[in-house]
């Protein structure tokens, strides 16, 4: 069961083609003109090998490669063809194109399936569209309504049912997706790390032990402010000295967890009234925080408020307030394993990590037995023109990715 | 020698009433109708008692009582009569009217005065009118040209030697000035502290031990910028968290030099590209730093130079350029020996500090030996209409400003 990595590299070249801004990166948001041209040249290639095509009432594009087993599950493959604006070639084609290749191998060998093997192309997975992310992928569990399609707009002020419907697609049909996730027995996806550590590490393949859960909060500390020159350090309620105690300390919390799923970024900082011969009333500060075990989380923001009380007992105003988060999902320990098995077998190099950026995987994965497969990205770039994965990682990415679909679809 | 409280109170009350926003704080800039009224009123009271009064080149206004040793010097005291837009009523003036009070008790005295004794006001202490302060003190000691009136300019485009015109003095004599440091035997300078630390400790008199240098600082340190989610602490150079680190040890720093007269503030904080999930391309920050001794000034910085070299080491670059710097000066050690004695008598309660703020005497105190008297800010507040000195301490102030240059002028 080989892979023929020219059809892939080649079927990467056809889609980046199908591009809003050819000169600078490859842009193509869901329902475009270069949308559709990309989807009817999937749906092209799936039907010339004998897959059932259909879209969903989102607009996500299914082929089905049907399997022979009496009790036979649906074992899933796919990722999302749009992109960011002047982004890369590889985010999410890659995986599609993948999937797509595993079907063209499986149709053409002569080993019996027994499950069904399923390619899905999902909508809107990034997020500027619409300003709003994974949006194909939630609507295909049944997370997404027409109601909200309705309220989310485009940079025109197109509301997302609009342009649907502009596009000949019909979005009063999203609210009439069906879902039965006991169909499916797994979904795989084949995805760029978009981060550094395979690229540092010089391996070829990431397997995804989880793709870690989120919380973003906003913490304001409020002192005294006093003029620089007349105040002596000892009368002094720096908010600012306080605040990047903290800030400087969070790598060293994290740390002592024990658990290299987790980071945190300090990344957004506001002082005021931010002069430098006054001595600030406060200083706000974000906290992007993230980590596959939940626990872990609450015990990391636990000891943070714990410090903020510190600081209350001294005399500051501390707030902390959480404004965005999002679950962990951790990789289905049986497909982590056939994942496994299927490098040793070909002797490829690898590392297990965790995925701190999200996927169409986020979504399905609390729903269908899930796992994911990366390969690197030079220098971690991603959602820029430089993005760019090795062919010969992008061979054995596709290659782990049939070997592991095929153990799973043939019994 | 006894000053009159009431005399003292009224002359505010009135200086007070010559203010362009009389409903919001005080404001009266140099050369403006509000000035010259004012001016004119203490012209008046210093020629009542007998003084010589003159302008000088600049419009500085001054006042001479005579002595009649044979080999007199001039013992000096005065301060400004200009405050900031929406200021208080003590800054600068109580300086004039504890001066003025001074002339007028010597001059009712019997006492022989071997020294002459002079008051002088100085212009454009307070810098908003032209954006540049100390302009009087500084014409008044030869480092102010008429040249550089010509380029200063006010809010509405006029330059000060033309606003010094149209107020009728000839600024062409600012070149014409004559000062010859060796005739003055003293300055002393009463002054509100604008600070807290006389009202924390509940002392009526700072008695001022020099006015701190200052020397201001920019630091950027700039690290790898990465997708917060996707890069593992260990693959990290994030400049917010070494920014952070480097900001909060500063007060220890400062705190291990063992010198109170020295405070380190860093006020303004800017990252790139401030962003919630991302890693920051880098941190800039300003430090201000002041201290009356300039070899421990250079120490910290040399500190803080080290702590960059290091993380110049770890794969940061780093940088650090000095924005604005200000000599230190110390008072005269005579004078402050008459002052604390002048204190000892009365049985005032006092307290020894430095000035983190710059005044007249800041240059002045460059050529002659001077010396400051504080007095109380209730909460430290100046510059606003809250800016309160209560009368008690302002009769404690005066009458030592008094004393001290009853010694200092009979002999």
């Amino acid at each position: 069961m080989k892979i023929n990595i020219e059809r892939i590299i080649s079927d990467l070249e056809i889609l980046n083609a199908f591009n809003s801004t050819p000169e600078n990166g490859c842009t193509r948001f869901s329902f475009t003109i270069e949308d559709t041209r990309a989807k009817e040249y999937l749906m092209g290639e799936m039907k010339a090998i004998g897959m059932e095509v259909w879209f969903d009432g989102v607009g996500n594009l299914h082929g089905l490669l049907k399997g022979n087993g009496e009790n036979k599950k649906i074992v899933m493959s796919g990722s999302h063809i749009d992109t960011v604006t002047n982004g890369g070639k590889y985010d999410g084609n890659l995986g599609v194109i993948g999937a797509l290749e595993v079907a063209r191998v499986l149709s053409k060998s002569e080993v019996k399936r027994y499950h069904d093997y399923q390619v899905s192309i999902f909508i809107e997975e990034e997020g500027p569209h619409f300003g709003t992310n994974l949006i194909g992928s939630k609507a295909f569990c049944k997370n997404f309504s027409t109601a909200q399609s309705r309220k989310i707009k485009d940079s025109e002020g197109n509301s997302m049912y609009e342009v649907m419907k502009m596009a000949r697609y019909n979005p009063d049909n999203i609210d009439t997706i069906s879902f039965e996730p006991s169909k499916y027995k797994a979904m795989l996806e084949l995805h760029i790390e978009q981060g550094r550590v395979l690229d540092l590490e010089n391996k070829s393949i990431g397997i995804v032990k989880g793709i870690v859960g989120l919380k973003w909060f906003k913490i304001i500390i409020k002192g005294e402010s006093n003029h620089a020159g007349a105040t002596p350090m000892k009368y002094r309620l720096d908010p600012v000295v306080e605040g990047c105690k903290l800030i400087s300390e969070i790598p060293n919390i994290v740390k002592s967890m024990d658990d290299n799923s987790m980071v945190a970024t300090v990344g957004k900082i506001a002082v005021f009234p931010n002069q430098t011969n006054i001595i600030s009333k406060f200083i706000e500060f974000t906290i992007d925080l993230r980590g596959i075990d939940e626990e872990n989380l609450l015990t990391v923001v636990d000891i943070i408020e714990s410090q903020l009380d510190e600081l209350k007992e001294r005399g500051f105003y501390c707030e902390i307030e959480q404004i965005a988060e999002a679950k962990g999902v951790k990789s289905n320990s049986n497909i982590l394993d056939i994942i496994e098995e299927s490098i040793k077998i070909r002797e490829y190099s690898y590392t297990k990590l965790y995925s701190g950026a999200n996927h169409d995987t986020s979504i399905l994965g609390e729903y269908i037995p899930s796992a994911m497969i990366f390969v690197p990205s030079i220098n971690g770039r991603s959602h820029c023109k430089e993005e760019f994965t090795k062919k010969i990682d992008i061979k054995v990415g596709c290659q782990v990715l049939c070997d592991t679909i095929y153990k799973l679809v043939k019994e």
